[in-house]
């Protein structure tokens, strides 16, 4: 057992001088019952050298990091829950980092990793890579697994989905149902998936011959109490028959919001959510969520991050994980 | 912009060998004007000095490591939400493991420390510390904070709640509420959430005259479906008029539970949850909690470490956070 053994203490249990177990540790020439006598103490005391010492030598930490924009989101719960088996069974510990999708927080990350506390990282990047994060990854001491988009030709191994076709899943599904007004609660355009849905999102109306009216959509941000405010602000102005919303914990707000306004659902509004997490399941009616396969994600983000640590040199490999519409009652009525 | 500058580009910026910028780098003797030319040119090129080789001087990476059970339960990142501003705004980077309460997972995250990857440890151990912890601790190069019960005079910074008074608070409640046939869905008893709340719901029992009912009591695991499995072997043999559930992933399987045997929450039971998360209010009805102040859990936890980290000789402390019941629509109907 550790009792965390340091020099002094395993000096005293060899009988040698400090110095000796020095010379040993440090592995420099020394008498040879010395170093018979300081390797046994350091193994009997259970000393664990240190990972600074050792990772300039090993090069290995047998750490991968994950860093992610929010911790309390569950699409990245159920990235992780993906990530850390498939890690463990390699023997790399994970430990994650929650940025807030904070930029500066997550260059941080990238140039800690020039100091080598992680053999190799996984990054979500929320507002997508700009030219910092390309002039950090260019120079990145440790393998880097992008998951979202990265510009064209960006040399990184890269895990996407493709919103767009979860967006035009999710409209064609509410149009089939008869609703022709369909309002969007939508997330910062300045971040990646804002973005990309917004465009999505006007896209899939013009291929449904249906108007795009700037009274049914909202911006605020991924979190549930913004997904109110926005829900209320659209209400006050428009009378949608059914609403998309940009994440569940948007459309969670919004089910809170037309709660408040005494609008039933589906009748008067059909509701679908995006990322199909858990709370799709533990909200009342249960959500009808667009799943962009956040868990496959994960663990091929885990996979090609392993083939990394293996072979520096292959090509940067790009994997797209299709979305899926999973239908409950918040848009088809029973449970 | 750092491009990730290594030994070599050092070398060919300040037009000198590879083996001198090894030697600048690692303090070694030199002529000055080397020593120069390759601090300008590592500076110029926005050179990070190696974690390994800086900790070995400065002692501190100015990170901190937060060890939870399950990243995917509310009640961590609610505490994650209070922990990292608090060491943010200190300067300290926070990463985290999610040990799946594994116990060799945790001991592994305690001996790590002694490999100098974090300046210190917050950890909320899920079956408590067993001797080994406690060999691990004594001799932990780095400061600890628990989150949790540990032994009594377990030289050792310690966040606790006081569960058994919460569980008392929700029994009262329910038994306010004229319900005297009163369920409990509880984790595993070898957890120490587990074996604190079986022996506190059996005090709150006799405190309020009812009697211990062997059929009314079920133990699963801190999972939603677990929970949902236990409710219905417990409605398979008794018909309670409430249940309290150990958490509140276990209370949103019970509802799971309910509502495919059609029993109305709260007209047929009236249904508790703990920890009061994000999930009490995402349910529908939304659950009354008995919270047991995971965000000041967390918040002190950050504190305690914090002044730990300034003046490593101060004795122990231990803080108390009380419970608070927070009632909603699965105890008293109306929304």
């Amino acid at each position: 057992m550790a009792q965390g053994p340091t020099i002094t203490t395993i000096a005293a249990r060899a009988g040698v001088s400090i110095a000796s177990v020095s010379r040993v540790l440090n592995g420099l020439p020394t008498r040879e019952d010395t170093i018979r006598k300081v390797m046994a103490a350091a193994d009997e005391l259970g000393y664990v050298p240190n990972a600074a010492a050792r990772s300039l030598k090993s090069n290995r930490t047998y750490q991968v990091a994950f860093a992610m924009a929010d911790i309390g989101n569950p699409t990245y719960v159920a990235m992780v829950r993906e990530i850390q088996p498939v890690l463990k069974a390699a023997g790399y510990r994970l430990v994650l980092h929650s940025t807030d999708g904070d930029v500066d927080d997550e260059l941080d990350v990238l140039r800690r990793l020039g100091e080598r506390y992680a053999d190799g990282l996984i990054i979500s990047p929320l507002r997508g890579f700009a030219q910092q994060h390309l002039d950090l990854l260019a120079g990145a001491p440790a393998p880097v697994v992008v998951i979202g988009s990265v510009p064209q030709d960006t040399p990184v191994d890269n895990v996407r989905t493709d919103s767009r076709t979860g967006v035009r899943l999710a409209l064609e599904h509410l149009y089939g149902l008869g609703r022709r007004s369909i309002g969007f609660l939508n997330g910062p355009l300045d971040t990646i998936p804002g973005a990309a849905r917004a465009a999505a999102y006007t896209d899939a109306l013009a291929a449904l011959g249906l108007p795009y009216d700037p009274d049914l959509v909202e911006v605020g941000d991924f979190y549930r109490a913004a997904g109110a405010r926005a829900a209320h602000r659209l209400l006050e102005r428009s009378r949608p028959d059914a609403l998309l919303c940009a994440n569940d914990l948007i459309a969670l707000g919004a089910l809170d919001a037309l709660r408040e306004e005494r609008l039933r659902v589906p009748e008067d509004v059909a509701l679908v959510g995006m990322d199909d997490t858990e709370l799709a399941t533990a909200a009342w009616p249960t959500l009808t969520s667009v799943s962009l396969g956040s868990a496959e994600r994960g663990r091929r983000a885990a996979e090609l991050l392993l083939d990394r640590l293996e072979d520096g040199a292959a090509a940067p490999r790009i994997v797209t994980v299709e979305p899926t519409l999973v239908v409950r009652a918040s848009t088809e009525g029973a449970s």
